[in-house]
């Protein structure tokens, strides 16, 4: 006999069994804060007894707190089937061959019947049945690198795909795709900036905000730019290309370095601090805002740079930040310390003596700023000025994130100091960009152009 | 005999005596880096031989590496005097009388001529003398409630302010402003927010990102903004006002609570997230853009509120976050941590038994986000609900640095679970916004016309 109320137990079973709803009944509920229709979600076994989750319309899931209801009616009932019907990929000549990396995450998921949530899945035939279009668009193959959420990914993970990047660059792959989580889709693009160098083919990282269950996905379409991007676009570096404007007339490819997911759930989240976009990109055409970038070459040599040391960690300065945890991070071994200042690149004074323990101890210690956009400019102000003197090395514009993630890399292949200061300040591909003509100095200024858009654009 | 080269050693004082330049000249140097022009500046005691700082036109020093160094000239002298004319402020009947708290900070600040650093001043007379039309907006008094710098702020100034401002509304003030360093602005505007409940009256936070000394220096206009909010308008709150956009048409009143510094340099750096601004402000009137505030009002009654725990930390999160910062963290006796996850809200996997280890010992974990925009939803993916399961607490669209502060305060209030919880979650003054008509549940999604805004505000 089938279960009609997976997974619900206690109070919330009692509810469901009141008012005669079923798990997968399409469901009218009265609460004492609003009224709501929706189709009633299996339960996770860690779930509380407290609340029936019913997705609604527009997709979303929402918990609905038993005590608030003051009525239920089961209006129908469909039990949801979220497979995607599989077919063979069609081999067509002409079109570049586009490989795809699954490494689990939202790109392509479906709902999990034991938790009612949402989880990574990946088969090339559910590729091009859920998205027939990515035929006309290139030779698709497809590698399951492995299956992780976003949130989980690592340096081992990096590791594996700087290397499975270089092994499909020298097959002979005219573009690479990577499948990715969203929520740490810009550190990755960092690590890949770094590890894979002078890459003759798009790299390019893809996932979607709304998963292909749900009716505003921006799945099919980040898929189909990527796929676009990575077989036919000039611009041969390592890019994160994710949702445009909401008119979805296009994607934008950004830089591995200086892109950031800046809403948690919105579908244009990711966002160029502090520059523009590298592309936009359509399913017809890939249109450069960057003047300079790596050009698409014949030849497939590539530079494979497989490093990082874990032992490195972001401190996110706050008021009253206290030395103890400075202190506690050195006995803990850490080797390397990102500091997200406030301001210019600033801490408070209380902390002084243990940033000095911390690099007389050989802690590398670097400063950015957590306001995100924006330069470090440590000259200014008495603070910035000590903790230079403390040898707290200044990272300009660089993302927090990015910075950890070429902290952890430099430091993967050298702990020689100056080597590991040389390697940080020298930008690989934008994550420090610099001004003209101030070229080379520690001056970063408002007033120019850019900073001018910066206003323009980010008004609220 | 005065010393012509302040501050200069080893061969940054070999640079200068070779060209004949001596500190306040104005001076051409000529670099194989570009060509500037400005005043040469004293040097700081710690600073290296390596640097000749110079004070270019924009009002922005920069240091001028001597290896780069081709050619300087010195073209003219001219001593800096940075001292502002002391006037007696006036009093004019009938204008509402607003007290003005000192902190320190660049709100009126000064070159500092051992460093040839910017260093805050603060004085009643001073403030007339550089900014005469203040006397037509209020009646002023000041008092300096302690000088130091933002990022040295912590709960001793902000215990200190809340008794200050406890007490001037008692002696009947119409407003009161608060002169602040910049950089942390955001946590004092929170902190308040959260310590100076049910105000009468209007309480403003103002500061300057360009120090009086500059051409471009927004002190002045921030000012007569502030002191014009704190005397005439209708908003019985804490707020922060800075400046609007760079046309100067107009300055922005922000919640205390919603309001974040977003560019390390620029004037219009500080910004209300998720939200739209207060009001906006210009020195004839104030603007209510929200619909809902606390009214000035005629009583004398307000709460101070003056708590703060100070063994509290942010965590913020990165890929390979490792489960030991945790543990030292709960070593070190902290009680509460306010996690900004990746995504809905979310860590990796290994620190998961950490997390349990320390909730288990009575460590109050607060999930936030760090995309900044955007809500925690943590019932959408299996991480966010393990999370749920140990009891991290979400607490949607709150913005960490406010999480904090408002954690701080709570648990110099209370360490019972119950009343923690309840205490954070429940919204004092728009740390978090509901959105009709999902009040009290858990959902938060895009679509509604805010999100949409966020992107049409949002670009780049």
């Amino acid at each position: 006999m089938e279960d009609i109320f997976q997974g619900y137990k206690g109070m919330a079973l009692e509810t469901l069994k009141k008012y005669h709803v079923r798990v997968w009944g399409k469901t009218h509920i009265v609460t004492t804060r609003g009224e709501f229709d929706g189709t009633i979600l299996p339960r996770a076994e860690n779930d509380d007894d407290q609340h029936i989750v019913l997705k609604i319309i527009t997709g979303y899931n929402i918990g609905v707190d038993i005590i608030t209801i003051t009525d239920m009616k089961e209006t129908g009932y469909k039990k949801a089937n979220y497979k995607i019907p599989e077919k063979e990929f069609p081999f067509t000549e002409g079109l570049p061959a586009v490989k795809l990396f699954g490494t689990g995450g939202t790109i392509a998921s479906r709902l999990d019947y034991r938790t009612g949530a949402v989880i990574p899945a990946f088969s090339p035939g559910e590729l091009y049945g859920a998205v027939p279009e990515l035929a006309d668009i290139c030779n698709l193959t497809t590698e399951k690198v492995f299956a992780v959420f976003s949130e989980n990914m690592g340096p081992p993970q990096y590791l594996q795909l700087a290397k499975a990047i270089g092994k499909e660059i020298e097959n002979g792959v005219d573009g690479i795709v990577i499948g990715h989580g969203t929520d740490t889709m810009h550190h990755t693009g960092a690590a890949l900036t770094f590890m894979v160098q002078n890459s003759p083919v798009p790299i390019v990282i893809v996932g979607s905000q709304r998963s292909s269950d749900r009716p505003s996905s921006d799945a099919a379409l980040n898929l189909m730019h990527a796929m676009y991007a990575a077989g036919n676009s000039d611009i041969a570096e390592v890019m994160v290309c994710m949702f445009g404007p909401t008119s979805d007339e296009y994607g934008f490819l950004h830089r591995g370095t200086r892109v950031r997911k800046m809403h948690s759930s919105y579908r244009s989240t990711f966002r160029t601090l502090g520059d523009t976009p590298l592309a936009t990109v359509t399913r017809k055409g890939v249109k450069a805002i960057k003047k300079q970038y790596n050009h698409r070459r014949k030849d497939r040599n590539v530079k494979i740079l497989p490093y990082f040391e874990e032992k490195v960690t972001i401190l996110y300065y706050y008021p009253n930040m206290q030395p103890d945890i400075i202190d506690a991070l050195v006995d803990c071994g850490y080797k390397g310390i990102i500091i997200a200042g406030t301001g210019l690149g600033h801490v408070n004074k209380p902390v002084y003596p243990a940033i000095k323990r911390a690099i007389e101890k050989g802690v590398n210690i670097f400063m950015t700023v957590q306001t995100l956009w924006g330069y470090t400019h440590m000259f200014v102000y008495d603070t910035g000025r000590d903790l230079l003197s403390m040898g707290v090395i200044p990272l300009d514009n660089m993302l927090p994130e990015a910075a950890y993630i070429k902290l952890g890399w430099t430091l993967g292949q050298t702990t020689n100091r100056e080597e590991v200061i040389d390697l940080m300040q020298h930008s690989i591909n934008d994550e420090i960009t610099k001004r003209e003509p101030y070229n080379g100095y520690l001056l970063y200024q408002g007033g120019v152009p850019e900073v001018e858009q910066f206003v323009k654009n980010f008004r609220k």
